[in-house]
């Protein structure tokens, strides 16, 4: 196990009408400011009467707000300068994101940008470290990113579609997430699927490690897994199963807010291979990573089993005769029936990609992350091209 | 799953050689003081350099200190009357408590009693609720109560031997906890053992719950126990394992510090009735969990076995043929060997109580606790009275 420092100081309020406490909550934990910008995506927040819920809290706590609205799946950079100039005009000094992972990351780096007189991006692109922010707090609506609960933020920079992850452990946690399971019952199915495939990724990214002798964390990490595949059929046969809902939902905190990850060396070459998708296809994050994630382990079967084996046999519940490798491929075998169960792809062909240009994703992936790549198995762009190509079947 | 609010905002410092940062982390977390109360237990941390090694983190630091010492097992109220005296007449606005649970719960009981006008024990009489204390950090060197990162402390009235246990969320959990493996590998192994069971305990009792569909926070739970009866038997047959060690360390953390009771109401009787033994009979408490919660599970194999077979199953790997109750009393049985097997009593007479006076714990632990106890099934003064018999054999 490797030394490590942890800290999760987010207040989760979770359970049913929760959202009626967020005036109360930001005025306790955002610097009782008297005024916040919402941060919200589509519109669907004001459909369901969420929004309508979250302003009249806050106003019975005096607090008023404005609004930035229209966030997109995998948020982009224009909507972040925006959101950092209406702050500052206004004199906004916390962020209240009401949506899923795109909302709550635009919020993040909104609020990383205001007091910072450089360009926002320049954290991004780690030219310095994440260390002030405005507070956030969340409203989710979304079981999927985790990023209510971690130190994340994924944006992507419309010139190039450059997609990036920042992670500072601690100036991007959010002070609160209200998490109302009730507000995830009109998701749609293929929605819930992807996040259901998000928050598994998030475990795996940290379970696959080179780093030996971390029983405590791969048993959390497995339990949670267990725990998912186990909720996923409920919430996809009866989307209103409150129960289901609420064990999904916390699950996808739980799977991304570092627990996981503890004392050892993280993986994340999934993510990054499924940021490219999505940066260059405009796919949704989840359903990219069913794609990816079994094409990875199909590769480090062959590769590098050990962790593989261990996976297979203690989530995927294989028990069957052979070596590492061969246990390896028959759990990789179980998480792909697994997402085909809950109407995810696990090809590139399922996932609308026809025509993929292998030689574009392996540039832009090395070109964003480095020659050589990834936690468990360094990897290089030949094989990084070899596990792209394993997702064409 | 029931609604719940949860925060650990205790910043974990991991690893080895991790208490070289102990000044540093007073510095940022504890309000910059320019001088706090180390408070410690009998000696040892002195025998071993540690303390001389905080106290030089400390100084370079420029923080002065004055020391709290001999804090026993099974604290008392006396020595946190005098360490509160201590602190307001040095003017003391921080604690650092360098030791195990003793030690910690000490340091938060003085914490909380300083800022308070009246007597300390109220909080702990339940008069009112515990909401301000001075900041608390925590060098770690055994690995069983949790409170390093919990918002739990437990002192002994010495009138009449109340061992009360007083629990705050948010005013009592320490701001850091340096937690260094290597402190613990001169921990004798009957020590070792006890904080083993204490820890078990400490999961078991938030998974022993009436509440249905809590799979996450069930599956976490059965996750960190597996890991701990995984890495017991390294820790005791190589006492300078650091890799079990740290496993120990880290599982001995999350046992208390609340993750494996989001969403549920939990038990805690086995803790009530071991506190009665221990301030009775001066037991070890992790001893004495190890003789109380195999008597607890027997009973309720027999009274109410769902969860019980439950846990024998997914934890101890039950696989026989049989009913609820059957199945339940054979995890047990596994539990019983499995204390066994590192050392550690399980009944009465083990624990070098021959002619223990039930009557008498009967009455303390309803006069202590109420008539009616317990989460996962309301017990009365025969149930209990029953339970505590069963623990003669």
């Amino acid at each position: 196990m490797n030394n490590f420092t942890y800290c999760t100081p987010t207040r989760y309020v979770f359970g049913r009408d929760t959202e009626s406490q967020t005036g109360q909550l930001v005025r306790q934990y955002l610097g009782a400011p008297s005024r916040v910008m919402i941060v919200i995506g589509g519109g669907s927040v004001r459909r369901s009467g969420l929004l309508d819920r979250v302003i009249a809290s806050l106003e019975a706590s005096g607090i008023s707000h404005i609004i930035l609205e229209g966030i997109n799946p995998n948020p982009t950079d224009d909507r972040v300068y925006e959101g950092i100039d209406i702050c500052r005009r206004e004199g906004i000094t916390a962020i209240l994101a009401v949506g899923g992972g795109s909302v709550i990351d635009t919020a993040k780096a909104i609020a990383l940008g205001v007091p910072y007189d450089g360009d926002f991006w320049d954290f991004y692109a780690g030219k310095l470290p994440a260390e002030v922010a405005l507070p956030v707090g969340v409203v989710l609506t979304i079981p999927a990113a985790g990023s209510e609960g971690s130190g994340n933020s994924v944006i992507t920079r419309l010139d190039g579609l450059h997609k990036i992850s920042l992670r500072s452990d601690f100036a991007l946690r959010p002070k609160f997430a209200v998490m109302n399971p009730v507000l995830t019952f009109t998701l749609p199915p293929f929605q819930t699927a992807s996040g259901i495939a998000d928050m598994m990724a998030h475990i795996m990214e940290r379970y696959f490690s080179p780093t030996p002798s971390v029983e405590v964390t791969d048993r959390l990490a497995e339990g949670l897994l267990k725990a998912i595949m186990n909720e996923a059929p409920k919430v996809m046969a009866r989307p209103d199963d409150y129960e289901a809902r609420a064990n999904i939902m916390w699950a996808g905190t739980m799977a991304h807010n570092g627990i996981c990850g503890c004392g050892r060396v993280e993986d994340w070459v999934s993510h990054f291979m499924e940021h490219e998708l999505s940066a260059v296809y405009g796919v949704t994050h989840g359903a990219g990573l069913a794609v990816v994630f079994p094409a990875y382990l199909r590769f480090m079967a062959d590769e590098l089993p050990w962790k593989v084996a261990q996976w297979s046999r203690r989530v995927m519940g294989v028990d069957v005769a052979g070596d590492d490798s061969a246990v390896a491929h028959e759990g990789v075998r179980r998480l792909r029936a697994f997402f085909t169960s809950i109407g995810l792809p696990v090809t590139l062909g399922e996932l609308g990609i026809s025509d993929p240009d292998f030689p574009l994703l392996v540039r832009k992936l090395h070109e964003d992350k480095g020659e050589i790549i990834g936690g468990y198995r360094r990897l290089n762009a030949a094989d990084t091209d070899r596990i792209y190509r394993l997702m064409l079947s």
